[in-house]
């Protein structure tokens, strides 16, 4: 039986990329992912499920269609299924992401900024 | 469309206990709960579902039959389903338990320790 501890800051230092999705950990259907983003993301929605942003280190705006969620390190967030919304961030932030395996990261959207190949680290 | 953002340090300063689970988000069918342990507790598994120990303050060690993790803030682990395992912490430890709603904190073992009551904050 596979059982490690995961670490988060000694992942993140094998992230040599922005924006590459790297899957750290799975739970029962769910995939824990870990990105460093510094972008202005797209509006998309997840039709099919809800999704988790928590915050390792840095800080990060969620868009919604009424309002902006700030979230810096220590804070997470649900965005339900279905709610559109908008992540982006001036300076780098390292984000864990949980959501069911299969979750694209475009959602509904679609296009090129779609990340196809999630590889484990 | 209810949607919060969680600071971890300021829900757990409205935990006034030790071992009172507290949920603070849900994602689909899995809850997010945060709990204050200093003891030792019983071993125990979860018979239908994995489980995740998140460290967000202090350290703790989760004995499994084999070998004793060590984890600590910043770290987080995965207890495959049916695993047996038995956590413990001699000073405070502030954790996150990701896992379905309706788990048992005891899982199969039962006992005077089960939490029965869950209470969002």
């Amino acid at each position: 039986m596979n059982i490690q501890v995961v670490n988060f800051e000694e992942k993140f230092a094998m992230i040599s990329e922005l924006h590459s999705y790297k899957v750290i950990a799975q739970m029962n259907d769910c995939h824990f992912k870990l990105v460093r983003m510094k972008r202005e993301f797209i509006w998309h929605s997840h039709p099919e499920t809800d999704e988790v942003f928590m915050i390792i280190d840095g800080s990060m705006q969620i868009d919604l269609r009424d309002r902006t969620l700030t979230l810096k390190q220590g804070e997470m967030v649900v965005i339900p299924k279905g709610i559109e919304h908008k992540p982006s961030s001036r300076e780098e932030c390292k984000i864990l992401l949980i959501e069911p395996a299969g979750t694209i990261n475009t959602g509904n959207a679609g296009g090129n900024l779609t990340d196809v190949e999630l590889e484990w680290i």
